[in-house]
C-alpha cells in the first residue's frame, strides 16, 4: 500500500538477500523507522516487543527467523530449537504455529547444508502466499461493501474496525482492511471508524496512519464510543481481524472485539471477521480453549505518544499503587459473527460452513 | 472518605464563609491541588474544565456559583443570567438543571438583599442533602453485595465500575461507590475492577485513586477488558453511576457504559445503576431524547499523565491528520439494567417501579 508517494510492504528482503527489513511498528505513527533483522535473536526480539505484530506478519517473521537460525547452525537440533524459541514468543495467534510447521515440513527432510537456501525460499513463498491471500480476502469482502453502498445513495459506507488488521499486520493489503483498500480502488465511498484499541493503541497509531497515508477517510474514536455510534445508525458494517479462529467459528481477536460484536448484534449491524485460513485452528472447537496472552501491566499504566517537545515519550495514567491486569485478547462467540471473509470466499462462523470452503484442512 | 489519614470531601466552604474550595480533579491522581472559587466565572470555569465533575458535584458547584453571582449583583436579572450561564456549561447531566431550579425557587421570591445569605444557606442544604442521599444509596446497595458475599465463601465480591461515581463525583460517599465503601465498613471482602474510562481516564485516575486512598482492593483494566472478565466469571456485579436517567428507566452515563451493560446481560451478570433521584429526568421517557455532549477532540488525541520526569504532561496518541470525534455519554436501554439503587431503595428500571418509590416527583 502507499505511504505518501512510495509503495511499501511491512517486511522485505534487503539487497544482501539475507537481511530482513521491517518497519518498527512500536515507533509509528510518529516515527517511520526501518529496522534490520539478521539473527534469530533479532527475529525473536522483533516479535516479542511487537516491532512486528499482527497474526500473519508474526508468522512470516518467524519463518525468516528460521532461515536466520539455519545460517548459524543448520542441524536438526538447531532447527527444532529455533522453532521452539519462536513458538514461545506469542501464545495466542495460530499463524505462528502454522508458519513454523510449514518451515519444519519443508526443512526437516533436507540435508542440513540445503536448509539455508530452502528456508529463505520457503519464507519467500509464504510472503507471496500471504499477499495473494490478503488480496483475495479484499476481493471477496469488497462485495459486502458494494452491496451496502447501493443503498447509501452516494454517501460513504461507514465501517468500524478494531485494532489493526491492515497491511502492517500482514505483508500487504491486510485482512480486515483489505476489502476497504479494494473499495477505495473501486471508487466506492467509504469512511472508517477506527477504534483507538487500548492498551497499545494500534487503531489510533497504526490503522489511522495506514488509512491516512493511503488517502482513505477515517475518524478515530475511543474504544468506548462504538456502541453509541451503532445506536445512532452511524455504522453500516464492522470488519475486524482475528488471531485465531476455531473450527467451530469462535473468533479470538484483540481485547475489546467481543464488546463491539455485542453492540453490533444489539443494533442489527453486520459483524464480519476477515482471516486467511492459516488463522483457523482446526484442532479446537471452542474459543474457551484458546490460551489468552497476559501481557505486562506497563502497557496499561503507561501510554506512549508524542510529547509537546516533539519526542516520543510516555505518561503514567494510573493512580500510584493500583493493581493492573492486561489480558491481550478476547473471544467473540460464533453466534455474534455474521460471517467470515476468507481467501476462498465468505462463509458463516460454523464448522459446517468452514468445512465447505476448506474441505482438505477440515478433514 | 479518607485520603491517607485525613477525611476529605470534594468541596467545602472556606473559613471566610464565602470562598468554596475544591480538589482540582484534572490534576489527580498525580497532584493533590486545592483550588478556591470566589466568583461566578470561577464556578463556570471549574465545571467547564472539569476541575469538578460528576453529576451531583456539578449541581452543588452550580448552586454555590449562584451565591457567588448574588454577591456581585442580586437583582432578578442577575439571578436569571447566572442560572442560564451555569446551565449552559454541561448539557447532559440533569442534576445541574435540578440544582439550579432549587436555587431559583428559593431565591426568586426573596428581596434582592436577602438573596446572598439565602443562596449560601440553600447550597449548604443541598450539600447536606447530597451526603444523606449518597449514604442512603450505600445502605441500600450494600445489601446486593452482602447477598453475593454469602455465596462467595469468604472470597471477595468482584464489582466492576465504569468512570468515577465515587465521593469525588458527589460531596461524600459517591453513588456507585457508596455501596462499596459501606461494604468495606461492614467488613465484607470486596475487589473492584476499575475501567480506565477513556478518553479522560476518570477510572484509572479518580476511582483508582479514591479506592486506593481509602484502602479498598482494586485493579485497573482498559475499557476493552470488562467483557472478557465477565466471560471468565470474574465479575459478580456491575455498579455504575448515571448523569441522567429517564422516567422510563433508560440510563445515560459515561461513554462505554452501554458496552458493559451488553456484556453483563450476555453473561448473566447483574447490572445496577446507582443514582440520587435528582438525576431522574421525569420529563423524558426515552434515553434517545437526552442531548449527548460532544466534547473536544483533544481529549481523545492527547492523554494526560505523569511523564518520566515526574511532571504532569501529555502525549499525542493519534496519527497526524486523522479526524477524531468525542461523544461523552451513551444510553443504556432499560432492558439491560437489572435495577436502580436510589436513596429510597432499589427498584426496576421502569416508570412503574420508579413511580412507586417517588410518587410525588413522578406525579
Amino acid at each position: 500500500m502507499w505511504v505518501d508517494d512510495e509503495h511499501y510492504r511491512s517486511l522485505w528482503v534487503a539487497d544482501d538477500s539475507w537481511t530482513i527489513e521491517i518497519i518498527d511498528q512500536t515507533r509509528l505513527p510518529h516515527e517511520f523507522m526501518i529496522v534490520s533483522l539478521v539473527t534469530l535473536e533479532h527475529a525473536i526480539h522483533a516479535i516479542k516487543t511487537m516491532q512486528v505484530r499482527g497474526a500473519p506478519l508474526i508468522g512470516i517473521t518467524a519463518a525468516y527467523g528460521i532461515g536466520m537460525a539455519m545460517r548459524v547452525d543448520s542441524s536438526d537440533a538447531a532447527l527444532e530449537s529455533a522453532i521452539a524459541r519462536l513458538q514461545a514468543t506469542r501464545p495466542t495467534a495460530s499463524n505462528l504455529a502454522w508458519a513454523l510447521e510449514e518451515m519444519r515440513q519443508r526443512l526437516a527432510p533436507l540435508q542440513p547444508e540445503e536448509r539455508i537456501n530452502a528456508a529463505y525460499r520457503r519464507a519467500r513463498e509464504l510472503v507471496d502466499h500471504d499477499i495473494m491471500t490478503c488480496k483475495s480476502i479484499g476481493a471477496h469482502g469488497v462485495e459486502l461493501i458494494r452491496d451496502i453502498a447501493k443503498r447509501k445513495d452516494g454517501k460513504p459506507v461507514n465501517i468500524l474496525t478494531h485494532c489493526n488488521a491492515g497491511w502492517l499486520a500482514t505483508i500487504d493489503w491486510g485482512t480486515a482492511l483489505s476489502p476497504i483498500y479494494r473499495a477505495y480502488e473501486d471508487e466506492i465511498p467509504v469512511h472508517v471508524w477506527v477504534d483507538e484499541t487500548r492498551p497499545r493503541n494500534q487503531g489510533a497509531a497504526l490503522t489511522a496512519w495506514e488509512l491516512g497515508k493511503h488517502g482513505i477517510e477515517h475518524t478515530v474514536i475511543v474504544d468506548n464510543a462504538g456502541g453509541h455510534l451503532m445506536q445512532l445508525g452511524l455504522v453500516d458494517i464492522c470488519i475486524v481481524g482475528t488471531d485465531r479462529t476455531t473450527a467451530g467459528g469462535d473468533v479470538c481477536n484483540k481485547i475489546g472485539t467481543y464488546l463491539k460484536a455485542l453492540a453490533a448484534h444489539d443494533n442489527g449491524v453486520p459483524f464480519f471477521v476477515a482471516l486467511p485460513s492459516s488463522t483457523i485452528d482446526w484442532s479446537l472447537e471452542s474459543g474457551a480453549d484458546i490460551p489468552i496472552e497476559q501481557r505486562g501491566s506497563e502497557e496499561v499504566s503507561h501510554v506512549y505518544g508524542l510529547t509537546d517537545d516533539g519526542a516520543v515519550g510516555r505518561v503514567d495514567v494510573v493512580a500510584p499503587g493500583s493493581e493492573v491486569v492486561n489480558p491481550a485478547f478476547d473471544v467473540t462467540p460464533r453466534h455474534l459473527v455474521t460471517g467470515l471473509i476468507t481467501e476462498q470466499g465468505i462463509c458463516g462462523a460454523s464448522r459446517e460452513e468452514l468445512t465447505k470452503l476448506f474441505p482438505v484442512q477440515a478433514g
